[in-house]
């Protein structure tokens, strides 16, 4: 496991300003040959200028790929059959993405035979993590290279410099200071932070929200939305078959139209520090409270009980990167289990940002009308019978209080 | 711990028909006296009503009680500190009342020297189990009758029946049917369960709601609410101090302005069988998202992760009627102990059904922003640390890829 | 779910008295054709004379089984995957076996179209719980008739009586009030309690204990053992491969030999009141060791945490009769899955009542000696890594203890 | 938190030749004062050798102090509380020790007005992680010096030269090559490790243990002890009363007699490796069965249950040297609070390395016999209860089962 200097380094390159220095960086600092790898994961961005900038750039090996069904398919689907929510809030739409980046350069790397990969985030964050343990977990003995952890370009001064220098176009936004926070995209979900979200106490402006309108300007008219489950994943909107991918793109534009999804939160970092995050997932949104209802009817008690006690921990698994970890596998193993009976019919209602249930449908339910009513059941249940259960729960409580204890 | 014939029995008594005739039926069956209990728990109906009837039943003692701060300052506050949400969805609106009301009767019971209570659950719900779960840990040798697990009315009509025999009167409308499917309200919630409700695929009527505005019918214009808290609990709207009711009430009037709070769901009965239930929780909801919203800033990360893997346990306690248990209370303790930073301002702004944090502030504060800057932090953050950190949490992945594990 | 009069009941019989009038009251009460059920599980009493028995009395149809091998593989193998123990101490030796006897009491009943079961378990114990959740679970509609909760045969005395009265023999032992305790065996362990071991500050008298030698009378050298380990379950004992039932016969022997598995110990029923039990598991004590020490080198960190914060709920659920309930068989597929690299070959030394671990080899072992080492380890771990590794972890602590937190 | 040069240094030192080279080098490499913190924590050692040693090598102030009551009332007694054991088998003898150590180098440097601290562990094992975690909770801005991450002397002849050059004395055998494993002791344990114990299937000497007899060589008597327990602790010894740390020098002295509580195991290091450790606990191994026993009459069951639960995440606490986190301090009010009525006398009986509970009694004890017993109980508990208790317990799996589900 011994750092040696890489020959060949797999980056994974956007085409914007950061990683083109990086690119540059990585040609000077260690004179290596440099294969890029850009990928489709829904971010809403053209890849073909990544590809002539790499050229430009003199990059002889460019992999661009669209990876959207995959990252549905294998990693949102599985997380949401978790029902994974972090802290309390966060969908988890970035920590999700990262493990799928991960992959593909290390398949990238493999391919084109790379001892070394790179990336573009930061030392204070979470994604470096998520992009390493995951590298790590697939190719014990790859070089990674994190500039941001090991340059000298500590703000976006030196950084332009560096750019100019190089002859690395700079757009005019971007020169005149950007966008005054940061921002993610993929399919699941656009993530903002830092720069002005770094007071916890400022509202954002309505503008910076992208793919969800405000909800007060959202339709006045509520719409519904079916959804088909089959072993706890959406394989049908409104009766149409769909593909992962489209399911997901179906229930962002959904969801955006009615303002579903924003959330603004301060959560953890696995490195350490709080931090501040604005998040737009109208599909997830949907997905979350849709599979909890389709899961009320089709699910035994104790199964959702486990289920819920373990979620927190599997959605830290997620947030802090152990995608590829054995503990992460074990636990969806158990969680695709659960869902062979997930199956049936879902109906949400949207409306200026809500989304409420409105009814469950399934063959596999365990809803036992006969049972459950509380009209006359002809014998379907005695309720002589809660008398003997109350009883022997109440039998160590009773014994206590008879000791006297408080 | 033997069953004897009761002699005196307090009765928790609303003054509807069903408590009316398990009165009289106890009269009757038992040749007891009874003592009538009546609450106001914030269900929003008169009580003199029931202090009338009894009386003319021939009840010699009659209790009515607020117990509306209490509820909300021993019950709902200490649940809302855990951020209890039930099968993640339910709030636990009549669970949480239930303990009380076993407190009282037992409270009562000990006041006039009764050996017995008798309450008007039926045998398939939950609310028998807490209230005599309740009933026991508090006064384990009391004899508790639950008429509807032992009588034989087991219809509507027999019911009725024994009211007219009885000269117990009968409003029009339950001698019509009622409601179409039964309600339960305090200061927390509403909830609606049964009858038509029963189709787990059918949507109810708007005019089943009561203390919410339809979304569509809330106002156009979102509305903004400050709340403090102080180690966890609100304690003062908007700048103005107040009680722990007078902060439901009020958190109540304005999120069911805003349509804030409804839920549709199938819920596990403790007794075994799935059950679908509506709730409109308006303030509940506000109070649930605004706790996280302070907690984010003030709880360090493990303590939450602590919290949120025991949250789901706790809300089964509530839920399952074990409020008064020793188990329950230990993980109380924690959770209040959790608590003693969680200070603070939050601002919420609800729109149309939805509530969105949009700003925390307090002088507990974790949430460093020298340390979270993506700017210049000039050196209170050593990027270089986060190598390490990173390889070494890869450690023992690496090692097993080397095995070539997958 | 209806109860209605029985007509063929399927009886789990033993040949024992208690059973033996068991069979006669049925026939008596129920006036139903009885079927006996008895099964060898290593409680190494002879099963002809139950045969007889049951004939002398009527029976038509007898079933007599030998299920060592299928107790050991599929119900004693996986729970030990689990390092199942309950209440810290008890190896669930009487719990186990149960779900067997009910699964294999449902078999027969479908074989010859009974529509009831019979047991001899009190409605005091875990046992009647642990055979009637079994078989519901199997069979929904089934008749359980335990007569212990429904006859007036209170005592011994009344019991007798019974006998007599129907020409059941009894002997004389049993006729002078039998063993001062009751006693429960099978190819895992032999339990005692009641009688005179209901004071828990009694010791028993060294003649109770029946499989293990006491530890005084061990043999004054140490044994060796090597066990062999395939996917978590041992498969040769000593280097000579043996079925399941053969490894637990063999480990009851040797362990048996030394003095090892006693155990006294107060437990929690599930029913409600605590009970003394002593158990004898001479071949569990060394297999729960040796599993340790076999995972303690082939297991990921993460998943042996795992497995130990879910191995306590996953003996609640034996223990309280959940064998056949989804949420055990979710657990069980999460511990299967982790065992599949727990191979190898562990040495454990018998001495006098001790089990200690002297040796474990595997070629899947993540034990790495040149990352452990203390000795110069040429780069293969970089100390200054555990810097930034520290420095990380400590961070959220060092934020709030800047802030004044204690 | 930047890392500056240290002008004062308080040094943990015990006497021996690391960390005299390490003083030694903190004075060439810093020219900064150092100021030595040496402390009994029963480590079994003179401490004055390290006084004329430290003096000698010119330093100043020299800090020498008796914890051992501290160490078991305020670390060893708190963490029995919990029964903790990590990785089912590991009694944390070291883990626990290194907090303290922590907390009175703090307190020194407090005193002292020094601005960093240093210790003597090396990259690669636990204790660094735990000494500097603890230091950093208790003072965030200490600088931390941990010589074995920085300096160049990797092996023991680079050290053995350095210690020649500067005229510290190096004894023989340390010379030849000292032990052929490390060793670290305390009133709680002596542990082994490294060394020819790297490989794990390698049987150390008998010569190696040292504060245990071979159970071999342990009298061919058994010895009966009784502890008096009060809120958890044991507070007397066979009826005498003890101090904390007089009762575990005391179950020292009679465990190691009895040759209790050798352990050898492989475990899982924080830092990412396995490692193989070998432990003679004697003390600690008869208090935690102890514990338990006197926990098994006094402690409710879900109590219990959630004890258990919580148990293994306690113990990577500890392990992890998690000890001053606000984590682990909720965890501990938990654990503290349920130890209210944990109050009683238990007695073990020791015997060639086994420790047997044969008795418990308590004015606490939950223990009912009235109930429990299997003879007539008078009403005491109504057997045809658990027939509804089991009825409603099964009813999900009943209803599963109907609608066809394996």
């Amino acid at each position: 496991m011994k750092v040696t200097k890489p020959k060949k380094v797999v980056l994974a390159y956007s085409g914007g300003l950061d990683t083109s220095v990086i690119l540059k960086w990585l040609q000077e600092e260690y004179g290596c040959e440099v294969i890029t790898f850009t990928a489709d994961i829904g971010q809403g961005e053209e890849l073909e200028p990544a590809r002539k900038k790499a050229k430009k750039m003199g990059i002889k090996k460019i992999f661009i790929e669209d990876l959207r069904e995959e990252f549905v398919r294998d990693f949102v689907f599985p997380m949401f059959r978790a029902n994974a929510v972090y802290e309390g809030e966060y969908l988890l739409g970035t920590s999700i993405a990262r493990p799928l980046i991960a992959k593909a350069l290390i398949d990238t790397a493999r391919k084109v035979g790379a001892d070394a990969i790179s990336h573009g985030a930061t030392g204070k964050g979470n994604d470096q993590v998520r992009f390493e343990l995951g590298a790590y977990a697939l190719m014990p003995d790859v070089n990674i290279i994190a500039p941001w952890r090991e340059w000298k370009l500590t703000g976006r001064e030196s950084m332009l410099k560096y750019a100019d220098k190089h002859g690395i176009p700079v757009d005019f936004k971007k020169r005149k200071g950007g966008a005054p926070y940061s921002m993610d995209a993929n399919l699941l979900h656009i993530s903002y932070e830092s720069g002005i979200l770094e007071d916890p106490d400022y509202e954002p402006e309505e503008s910076m929200w992208r793919i969800t309108v405000s909800p007060e300007k959202a339709p006045n008219k509520p719409e519904f939305v079916d959804l088909e489950y089959k072993r706890g994943d959406i394989v049908a909107v409104n009766g149409k078959k769909m593909s992962p991918a489209q399911v997901l793109t179906e229930l962002n534009r959904i969801g955006g139209k009615h303002g579903v999804g924003r959330l603004d939160l301060v959560e953890n970092r696995y490195v350490g520090m709080k931090s501040r995050g604005c998040y737009e997932t109208p599909g997830g949104t949907i997905m979350l409270r849709a599979h909890r209802a389709i899961e009320s009817i089709t699910l035994d008690r104790e199964v959702l009980a486990l289920k819920d006690d373990l979620m927190p921990r599997y959605a830290r698994m997620v947030y802090n990167g152990y995608w590829f970890s054995p503990e992460r596998k074990l636990l969806q193993g158990l969680i695709d289990a659960s869902q062979e009976y997930v199956n049936g019919r879902v109906r949400v209602k949207l409306y200026k940002g809500t989304v409420l249930t409105t009814g469950r449908k399934s063959k596999d339910s365990l809803f036992d009308q006969t049972i459950a009513t509380m009209d006359e059941d002809r014998g379907a249940y005695n309720q002589a019978d809660a008398g003997g259960f109350i009883k022997l729960n109440a039998l160590r409580m009773r014994i206590a209080a008879k000791k006297g204890r408080k």
